[in-house]
C-alpha cells in the first residue's frame, strides 16, 4: 500500500495522542508532522507514547503541514481551527477536524455555538461514517461529530430514517473525564471526581445542537461526568409510533449496520462500557415495551476512539478508498 | 432523654452496619440486638466498627428481638421479613423495614414484585418521612422507601402535588455499587464495573412501580451502576403545563421544605453525590427552559443514608416524638 | 461547657474545609473566622458545607483573628503561614499549624525544606497528640505532623521507644490524591491518576526528614499516589533486634496505646483504608517472621482528618483541657 | 507464516480471555481450542470479544486439544493444571502455562506452595522470556512466571547478575484488582476495594519464593490491592554495594535491555501503570542515593498482558522462531 503521509495538528492532548497511537500502527498511513496547538509552543516528547512513537511534537506550523502531509487531523482550539482549515485545504490538503469548529452547517447556530466559525466556500462533510460513505469520498473538509452525537446518532438515526418514532427525544449521557479535556481545572482534579456524578450543561451543551441538525428534530440532551477515565454510555428515551412490532426495530437497525464493521448491535445483551474502551465500536442496545411503545435505547463508545481518533481514521480510511477497517481492528 | 431500645435484623450488610454505624451516635437510643438474617448465622464481630460499636452479630431470633426492643429495623431477604415483620408488630414492637415487602399497597403489585408479600392487617406507612410525618407517629410498621424513590419523590412530589407538570416522567438514576448489596456475585465484582457504567433492569425495576404509586402516575425508570461506592443522582425529565414560570416551580419546592431538615433545593447549584455522600442530605437543582417547557430536575443522596439506614433512623426520631434530626446531624 | 472561639486561615482547601466541617460539630468551639489565603481574596461561600456551616470565607485578616478567636488552625502557603503564626501568638491567640513550616526543629533542615521559614523564639510543639500531650497543654505553637509521618510514627514509636529495633527503617506510603492539594494541575487531574499508580519524591520528599526528627534516626521513605480520593496507607518494614518474641512486640503497643482513644492496634487483621476514612482514628497492624526478625507494620488514616483536621482538633482539646475526643467520636 | 494452532485452556478467566483477545491479532497464529477449566463446563460464548473473537468457549477436553493443537495456554486451577499439563506434552504439544503450578523447581517449595504440584521427568523452562530465550527455544513445558515476579525480576536481575547488590531486598508491590480473579468474593467486591488499600498475604505470598529461586537470594514481598483493575507497580528497595556510580547502574540495565523491545528502562522519567496498561512493556525507574547507597527501583507493567497472556505469547514467539514481537506491539 502507499503510504499516506499525515500530519497531526494539536498532538499533546488526549484525543491527539490517542490519533497518534493508532495512526503509529496503521499499516498505510504516517505520521509526518505532529505538532502542538501554537506556533509559540516549544518541541516536547510524549512519554505515554515511548516505543510506539518516538517522534517531537513541534511548534504549529500551516506551511509546513501543507507541505508534508496530504491529510491532517486537526484538535485545535475552535479560532485555531477556523484559521487552519480552510487554510489547509485551499492548498490541497484533506482535513479532518476532531473539534467542533465545523459540524453545524446552520451558520447562525455556529455563531452561537462556536464563536469563531469561519465562513466556508464549501460545507464541511459530516464525518459519521456510516452515513456520509459517499461524501467522505471526495471531501475537502471533514468535520467529525461530537463524542456524544456519534453514539446518540448511531442509535437513532436507523430509528428515524425508517419513521419509527413520534414524541420527545431524551439522551441522557455518561462520560469518562478524558472527555473534559487534559487541561487541569477544578471541573478535572481528581477529587472532585473520584466518588461522585455530576450533571453539567444541563439544556445548553451545543453537542445538543450537532445531534438535531443530523435528526432534523429537538432533543433533550443532559451530559454527565462519571468517575471513569474513557468512554461514554447514553440512554435514549424515545416512543415508537403505534402499530409497531420488535421486529421493525430489529430490522431497522439491520438494514443499517448489517454492514457496518463498527457498530454492534444487540437485542439482548445491554452494552456496557468496558466492552468497548480501546476500540472503534459502537455498540448499541435496547428494551421496548409494547403498551407503552416506550423505547430506551443504550448506546456506548469510547470517546477517544470511535468518538474521536478512531472515527476519523476510519473517516481517512473511506476517503483514500482503504478498506474501513484499515488499522482499527 | 430516655433511652429507645433498638434492634437490628440484617446487621451485617451494608445498610445493616450503617445503622449501627449511625445509631450508635443517636443520643436516644441504644442498638439492644443487633442480628444476623437467619437464626443459623454464628456470632460474629463487625470489624469495619471496632470502637464504634463492639457488640457481636447474633443469629436471629423474633423472641428475644420481640423481648428487648422496642423498635427493630429489617435489612432481610423477603421472605424472611414477611415473616418476621408482622410477627413483631403482633407483640408490640414497632418496625422499620428497609428492603421492600411491604411498600406496595396493591397486593397484585405487591405480589408480583415482591412474591414473598404477606396479607397484613394494616398496610404499612410507606416512610417517606417529609410526605408522612403524621402518620409515622402511630405507625406499628413502616415501609422504608427504596433509595431511587426517595430521590425521584422528594424532587417530584412538590411539582405533582402542586399540579405544575403534564406529560412523560422520565427518571435516570446512576448509582453507587453499594446499592447492589454486599453479597458478592459477577455484577458486583471490582474488574466488572471500575471503568464501566451499565444501566440494568430497563424497563422492569421494582422500584419503578413504588415511585408510581406515589405519584399515582405512571413513570419510566431506569437505574445504571456507576464505578463508586455510595451515592446516587437521578436525572429526571418532565414538562411543566402551559402559562408556568420558574419563580412557580422556585414556590413549590420552598412551600415543600422550607421547614425540611433534610432536603435542600437549590435553583442555581446543581447537586453532585460528593456533597452529600456520609450525610442524610437529598439534594435537588433544576434547570427549565421557558419555550419548550422541558424541566430537568436533578436529586442526590447517599443511598446508605437518606436513601436507607439515615431515613429509617429519621422516621424513629418522629415515630417516638424526637426531633428529626436527633443523632442525624 | 464555655465555647473556644476558633478561627480557619486557609479555609477553601481540603483540609480546611474537613476543619470547619468538624469544628460545625463541636461541642465547645465555634468557627467566628473563616479566612482566605490571602487578604486580596474576596469573599466566598463553600458550597460543600451547606447547611452545615453557613457562613462566609472571608479575606485573610491577621488583626481580625487576633481580635475574634482564642485558637487559629492555619492551613496556608509556608510563606504566609511564616508571617501568620508568630503575628498571633504575640497577640497571645494559640495556633495550630497544619502546613510545615514550623516542624522541623533544626534550622538547616527547615530552610532546606521550607525555605520561608521564620526564626522563632520558642520552638513549636509538634502536635502528634500521643506523645506529646503534656507541652501541648501550654503550647502557644502547636506544629501539626504531616498526614504521612502521622501514620509512620504512631506505627514506629512504640518500638523504636522500646529499643526494639534494629538497622534499616522503609516506609512505603500509598496516599489517596486529595493529599495533593485542591489546586489543579497535571498531577492532580482526573485522567491522569485513575488505574495508575505513581511514586514521587522518592529518596526526597519534606516528610521523610520529619520522621527522622521525631525517630532520630534514618529512614527510606517513598510516597505514592493511588486512585482514590482521601487515606493513606503505609507499609513500614523493620528488623527486629535478635531474641525478641512476638509477645514484646504486642506489649510496646499496648503499653503505648492501650489509653490512645483514636490508635487502634490489631495483631490479627490488617488495617485497610475504608475502615478509618472520615474518622479520626490510625489503625495498625503488623506481621512478624521470626526466623528472620523481618517486621512488616500496616498504618491507615484518613489523611483529612487524623492526618489533618481531625488531629489538629484533638490538640484542641488537650490544649484547651477538654477530653481528647470532643468532638471527634 | 505458517499457521501455529493454539489452544487456550482455561478461557473465561480474565488472564485466558486477554489471551484470545490478543491471539486473535496473531498473525501467524489461530486459536483452534478454546477451552472452560473442567469438562463438565457447558459451551458459552465471551460477550466481552463480541467481532474480535466469535468461537465458543467448550468444555475441557485433553484428547481434542492434543489432537488439533501444536500449543496450548493453561490458565487452570492447579490440580488440573498439574494433570493436563504432562498429558499433553507427552502427546507432543508445547504447554504454556500461566497458573503456578510448574513454576519452582524445588520439589518441597512447589509441595508447600502449590499442593497438587506433579513429578515431572523434565523441569519446565521457566518463562521469562528475556533471561530464558535460549532454554524456550526446544521447551516443552514452559512456566510463564507470576505477574508481581516478572516486574521485580525484571528491575532485579540486571543488577544481581552484575553483583551490585548487597543486603535486604524488599519489594511492595501494588497490584489492580483483576489479579486477584474473575471468582467473586468479599475480597473481589467493588465496594470493599474502592476508595481503598489493602495489603495482604504479608510475609507469606507464594510469589516471593519464585522470585527468591530466581535471585537465588532471599527477598521480602508485600502484595496490596490499589483501587483499580489492570496494572501492578513494585517499589523495591535495595543497597548498592561500596564504591559504585550512577553510571554503574545504567550500564548494568543497558547491558541487560538493549536488545530486550518490551523493557522500557529509564532513568529519569519514574514509570506509572497508565503508561503500560494494554501493552506488554515493563517500564523501569529508579533513583539512587550515593551517600546511603540507597537504591529504588519502580517496576510497572499490566499483570494481564506482559504479566500473563502478552509475556506468554513473547514466549510462544521464540519458541516456535518467530520474532519475539509479533502481534504484541
Amino acid at each position: 500500500m502507499p503510504e499516506i503521509s499525515i500530519g497531526v495538528a494539536g498532538a499533546t492532548g488526549y484525543a491527539g495522542q490517542e490519533l497518534i497511537r493508532l495512526a503509529a500502527r496503521h499499516p498505510a498511513a504516517t505520521v509526518t508532522c505532529a505538532m502542538a496547538s501554537a506556533s509559540t509552543d516549544g518541541n516536547r516528547r510524549l512519554p505515554a507514547l515511548t516505543r510506539i512513537w518516538n517522534g517531537e511534537v513541534e511548534p504549529l506550523s500551516v506551511d509546513r503541514l501543507a507541505a508534508e502531509c496530504q491529510a491532517v487531523f486537526m484538535t485545535l482550539p475552535d479560532a485555531v481551527a477556523a484559521e487552519v482549515g480552510p487554510a489547509l485545504t485551499e492548498r490541497g490538503v484533506r482535513v479532518f477536524d476532531l473539534a467542533g469548529t465545523f459540524r453545524l452547517r446552520d451558520r447562525s447556530l455556529r455563531l452561537r455555538w462556536y464563536p469563531a466559525t469561519p465562513d466556508l466556500d464549501e460545507p464541511a462533510v459530516y464525518g459519521l461514517t456510516e452515513y456520509y460513505r459517499d461524501e467522505l469520498q471526495t471531501a475537502r473538509l471533514v468535520a467529525c461529530p461530537g463524542c456524544y452525537p456519534t453514539g446518540a446518532l448511531l442509535a437513532l438515526r436507523p430509528l428515524t430514517d425508517a419513521g419509527l418514532l413520534e414524541g420527545d427525544i431524551i439522551i441522557d449521557a455518561k462520560s469518562g473525564i478524558s472527555g473534559a479535556g487534559k487541561k487541569p481545572s477544578e471541573r478535572t482534579h481528581f477529587s472532585e471526581n473520584h466518588g461522585s456524578v455530576a450533571a453539567y450543561s444541563v439544556l445548553g451543551h451545543r453537542h445538543g445542537a450537532e445531534i438535531e441538525q443530523e435528526l432534523d428534530r429537538p432533543v433533550t440532551f443532559t451530559p454527565h461526568l462519571v468517575p471513569l477515565d474513557r468512554g461514554i454510555l447514553e440512554t435514549i428515551y424515545v416512543r415508537t409510533r403505534p402499530g409497531l412490532s420488535a421486529a421493525a426495530i430489529a430490522e431497522a437497525f439491520d438494514a443499517a449496520y448489517r454492514d457496518a464493521p463498527f457498530v454492534r448491535v444487540d437485542g439482548d445483551v445491554l452494552p456496557e462500557i468496558k466492552h468497548v474502551v480501546h476500540t472503534n465500536f459502537c455498540d448499541i442496545g435496547w428494551r421496548w415495551d409494547q403498551a407503552s411503545r416506550r423505547l430506551v435505547l443504550v448506546a456506548c463508545l469510547d470517546n477517544l476512539v470511535k468518538g474521536a481518533a478512531g472515527q476519523a481514521l476510519q473517516n481517512l480510511n473511506v476517503a483514500f478508498g482503504l478498506d474501513e477497517t484499515t488499522g482499527l481492528s
